[in-house]
C-alpha cells in the first residue's frame, strides 16, 4: 500500500497518523483495476509497477486509505486517479458491498495479508477501466496481465503484503480462477 | 415475464415448452436496468411499461429465459437488447454471482414471487445503462424512476408476480433502500 | 451504537479515542441476530431494548468497535457476547464478505446512516443465533420480532442513526422483504 | 454430478429427462460441505469419494438438480441428506445468493466447468456441516481436507468436469484461498 501523501496536505500530521497507527485499524480500500470485453468477462488485470531503492521490482494493487468525512466511494475513485491518471475512466461499483475484506495486520501469519506499518482493514472492489492509464506518483508503469498470468508464480511473487492472494480473491470472484 | 417469443424461431416448439414447463424448473435472467451518477450512486431505475388487452398498465423488469447452450451473460445481453434496443449500452456485471435468486411458483404464496405458467428460478442482476434505450417489442416505454418513486406504492402495485419486491431487494444492495 | 466501553479497560484512552473520532474513520461492525428454521429461512430478527434517561425507547442492532489487532469475526463475537450473553451460540459467517457496510457519517443526510459522535463505517453481517439471549450491560431486554414487524414503521421509528435502514437491507438480503 | 436417480420414482421418466436435457438448460445446485471452527473460519472441506467402473478414484462436491415445484433450498436439504446421510446437520444458508454459478456445458472449454450429459447451472453454495457424515448412494466415503490439500494438485486432479476449480473459488470466498 502507499505511503499516505495526503498527510502532507495537512488533513493528518505525520506525527499524528503515527499514533493512531498503533492504536486503531485503519480503514482502507483496495481496487483491482480490470479490462472487461463487450460480454463482462474480465481480460486483464492492472498492476502497478514499482521499483524500490535497491532496484526490487514490485506490483501492486490501487490502494489507499479512506479520510475523515470521505465515503468510500469517494476515496476509491481518489485513489484511482492518483494512481491511474485523470482519464483511466473508473466504472466505481454500484454495491456498496465489498467482494472480501483484506485485513492487513503487523505481524505476520494472522491473515494472508501483512502490513508491517499498522493494522488496516481494507475495503476491496474490483473496478472496470476504460480508458488510457498514465500512472503517476511513485508507480512507474500500469501493465496488464491476462488472469492467467496474474495468477502465475513469476507475477504473484513480485506482490507483497498478500496482495497476490487478494488478486486471486478477485479473480475467483468474476468466475476467472485458474 | 414476456412470453418465449424465441420459441417461434424454431429452438423449442411450444408443444414442447409446454410441456417442459410442467416438468422442470425453467431458468431465467432478470435485469435491473439503473443509471448512475459518476460515483456510481444509481439515481434511476428504468421500467418497461406494458398496457394490457383490458387496458391495464403494468411496469416490469426485463426478463427472460436462458436458452440451451447459452451462457447466462449472454442471455443477459440479448434480453437487454431485445426490450432496450441496441444503443443502450448495457453492462453487464464482471461477476456471474446474481445480487439474488428469484423462484417465480405457479402456486402464490411459496416464495414473494409468482408465475402462474411456470416454475421459473431467475438470477437476478442489476445492470448499468448508459445508452438511449428504445424498447421494442410488446413494451410501450420504458420509463426512469428515482429510487423513492420506484418503490413508491403507486409503482409497486404497476408491478406483478413479485417484481416489485425484486426490485426493492436491488435498490437495498445498491444502498438505496428508502 | 452503544458507548465504548472498552476504553475504559485502558486500550485507548477516552482522550485519545475523542481525538481520534475527529481525525480517522472509525471501523465498526454491526450485526443483525437471527432466528432460522431448518431450512435456514429466517423466521425472527432480534433487537436490543434500551430505554433513555428521559424515558424514550429505542431499539437497536448489535454494534460496536473493531479493536487494535483484533479481527473482524473476532470483533463481532465479542460485541454479539457482550450484548446478548454468553450462551447465545451465535454463528459467525464464514466469509469475511458484510452483505453490505453502512458509513455513519456525524452530518445527518450524507448517507442514510448518522451518528453524531464520529464518522464511522461499519462492516455489517447477519448472524443466526441458536441459543438463549441474556443481554447484558446497558440494554434492558433483547426482542424477537417477525420480518414483518421488523420492517413495520413501529419498530421502524425505534431505530436511531438509520439502523432501521440497515435492517431492512439485511431482511432482503436474506429474502424476507416486504 | 449424480446421475438423476429421483427420476427412478416417477417425477420424470428417464426419456421425458433425456429429451429436456437436450432442449433446456437444467437447474442444478452444488454444495460444498465445510467445517469450520468456533469463529467461523473454515478449517476442512468435505469431499465425496467414488470409484468408477474402471477402478478410477474420483471426488466430488454434493451436486444434483433442482426438481419441479422444489424451492433450492429444499433442493440443497435434499441432495446434502442424501449425499451425507441423515444426522450431518447441514446448516442452509440465510440468503439465496448463491456465491457463484457454474455454467456446466456438454462442449468442454466454453466455461470452466464441463459436463457431457447436458447444459446445467449450477447455484453454489457453502454449507456448514456439524454432524457425523455417513454418505450413502454411489458415494463410498467422504473425507475432510484442509484448504492447503483441497487446493493441492493431488485432490484437484481427481475433480472431475470443472468441480475443482469451483471448490478454489469456495475457498476463495471464505479467505481461505492458498
Amino acid at each position: 500500500m502507499t505511503e499516505m501523501t495526503e498527510t502532507a496536505a495537512g488533513w493528518l500530521s505525520p506525527e499524528e497518523l503515527s499514533l493512531m497507527r498503533e492504536r486503531l485499524p485503519i480503514l482502507y480500500v483496495d481496487a483491482v483495476p480490470v479490462r472487461a470485453d463487450e460480454n463482462g468477462v474480465v481480460t486483464h488485470v492492472g498492476l502497478l509497477l514499482r521499483i524500490g531503492a535497491d532496484g526490487t521490482v514490485s506490483r501492486a494493487l490501487v490502494s489507499g486509505r479512506v479520510l475523515y468525512g470521505e465515503r468510500v466511494r469517494d476515496a476509491l475513485l481518489r485513489h484511482l486517479e492518483k494512481d491511474l491518471g485523470p482519464v483511466a475512466l473508473p466504472r466505481v461499483p454500484l454495491s456498496p458491498q465489498p467482494f472480501t475484506i483484506a485485513e492487513y495486520f503487523p505481524t505476520p501469519g494472522v491473515t494472508p495479508y501483512h502490513d508491517p506499518r499498522q493494522h488496516a482493514v481494507s475495503l476491496a472492489y474490483i473496478v472496470p477501466v476504460a480508458g488510457d492509464c498514465a500512472p503517476r506518483q511513485d508507480a512507474l508503469d500500469l501493465e496488464w496481465f491476462t488472469p492467467e498470468e496474474a495468477a502465475s508464480p513469476m507475477v504473484q511473487q513480485e506482490m507483497t503484503g498478500g496482495q497476490g492472494t487478494l488478486l486471486k480473491q478477485a479473480l475467483a470472484y468474476v468466475g476467472r480462477i485458474v
